[in-house]
């Protein structure tokens, strides 16, 4: 049913419309989060994106159809997760994504240089990860890391920031409404999410004081 | 020097990227809510957006980079606001914008029905705006508002319950890392704001069923 | 278990020590929210306190501790949550504590008038409870009410400050560590909650201007 | 003005209750962490309590009213903060509280064992401190602490998790009302706080199977 009412939408897909692994339901990254990762990957029409860890490719979809003349590599080495990624794929994706069925790093060596990558998951390679993305990663290109856990969110922003990179932590914590039977409101809180974001520190000084000023 | 770097990104502009009235310095939706209010819109490649409280037209420009084939309706009643509407969309904007210098909803009985409507703001005008809204909003269309105010977000939630839509409220809690001089990681909250989003009711009983028990 | 360790804290009791009706495992005001709803309490060693639809007792029990030579009234309509009362007063209470078994506002007119009332459950009755609450405080006194909507927040608010009293409301967003099994640890969210604090606005105009500039 | 009413309070100061430091202004553990920080630190009538970076002295006064058989240890090493803490801890505290005018944690060798400890400030010394803690404390105490970083958190929960302790952090994101001219309430977030306690493990195997069954 949602496959025929949002195949068309280029931006703001509902979590219930990817197809989901049964045991890990709710692991998708949820929708207020996708949305925020989506915007600070900081896609344009013709980006080469890297979904690493893609899982269900909700991430891939949805920069798939921002990136319209661009094209999206949805790496994921769960061969579970493949099937479903691939679904989700042919159900909402634009037809430039292709799914990559291989463990990166190993697998980031024959993409082409991104212009924007997700980290999503990492299988435990993390450091690698994030050193194969910092060194291909174009000019004006942005990485985005989404973690539940302090220590890996602290130990990215450590390792961009110590690479010349600039970084920022957004903590989100966000809550839905569920209505209760007397049309009262009340709030159910989604776990808290930080995302990562870095950008190379090309930006010449005067601007970076102008920023700080503005702020 | 932000404009000649982001003039071509479809999406994830920065905050400073788009010129502010002075004295309202931060009022700007932030980059978070931002993020999540556009992800609301559901935009589609050839969606008619409104735009009402367009203030200095962030949500405006992204959602013509989205909806490229489609048109926006930034309508700002604010004088002083206008200026920089007009300049941030000439800057930023993909030319299939028109900015409205008129208060809604009146400025609203002039424009074709909308795909996705944003109320950023309301002059006071809330319950007129959400009628005219809901009036001529498109079968598969949502709207999406920003509110600071628990009276608002729960008042515009039941108007809309009420009107046979259905709504959600996000409330979104966020907070940036700022470095400190030792280089760890301190982190600065974001007021919280709640984003209501409605949409028609129409899906069959089937549906609904179904979605519930996936949730 | 928990009881011979924590009978002798005066303040920081576990969720755990509490007994609680199955059915509602979980419904208990969480640490968080009850650390802080004691807190605006504003309690002294000779407070009155009425905890109204007292629950398993956890707000009576720790006040009891404060006003260790004051009283406390527990408030308590629901026959079934009665006896977790009356068994975690047993435990944990000083001896201080009356568990009163029927229903406000009716049950609050033979109490003495109170320096502290913290309304945790309202079966319906709030506006009524909220009005003899207010009828009686004494003139220093405060009171505290927990929501989880914003309707009833933003009810009880407006109604203090319709009756000449101060109001303030608190959203707390709290989140709880997970270790997962590499020793990473992961945030777990408790639900959004509302803690309205109202007291009587007897404070001269020169306090409060000072006050104002102060923050 | 507060001084007077407030003196007798037992628990719930308010912020501006306590001197503070003209250029810090703010940096006062705000009364929504201090209860939660106060609460957790499970005070009982005749604990000994180490308040270590005491600031303003705003932990050592309300936990002296709690602990107003036992005593309360101010450590400051800061001059300027001196005089205030000496101020606040004469306007409030009851008789029970010495301010040590030194550097931890060499100021914490003359001291009792303490059954509660709150570290607020670490000056540069924050594992040192956290290991004369840990040899010192009572078997039934805790150790309380607040931070702004995720790095000295994430630090912070393993060294004790490290040294057989068991820990918790809990995030506290809260958010308190301002009213509009318009008597529409808005919320303005607090920065966000990482409180973390810890505890020795010294609970039987049966007691923590139980207790995560019921979880």
């Amino acid at each position: 049913m949602a496959g025929t009412v949002e195949r068309d939408r280029a931006l703001g897909l509902r979590d219930e419309d990817f197809e989901q692994r049964r045991p890990l339901r709710g692991q998708i990254t949820k929708r207020e989060v996708r949305a925020l990762s989506l915007y600070s990957l900081g896609l344009r029409s013709y980006s080469i994106v890297w979904d690493i860890g893609a899982g269900t490719g909700s991430i891939s979809v949805e920069a798939s159809l921002i990136a319209r003349e661009g094209w999206v590599y949805a790496v994921e080495r769960d061969l579970e997760s493949l099937a479903l990624l691939e679904g989700n794929v042919g159900n909402y994706g634009l037809g430039n994504i292709s799914v990559i069925g291989r463990a990166a790093p190993e697998a980031l060596s024959d993409l082409p240089d991104p212009d924007s990558v997700f980290v999503g998951g990492s299988g435990g390679e993390l450091k690698e990860i994030l050193k194969a993305t910092a060194a291909r990663l174009r000019p004006e290109g942005r990485v985005v890391a989404n973690f539940a856990t302090l220590e890996r969110t602290n130990e990215t922003y450590q390792w961009f920031q110590s690479q010349g990179f600039r970084a920022e932590i957004t903590l989100v914590n966000a809550a839905r409404s569920r209505e209760l039977p007397d049309k009262s409101v009340r709030l159910e809180a989604l776990n808290p999410v930080f995302v990562v974001t870095a950008w190379r520190d090309s930006q010449p000084l005067e601007d970076l004081l102008d920023e700080q000023q503005r702020n």
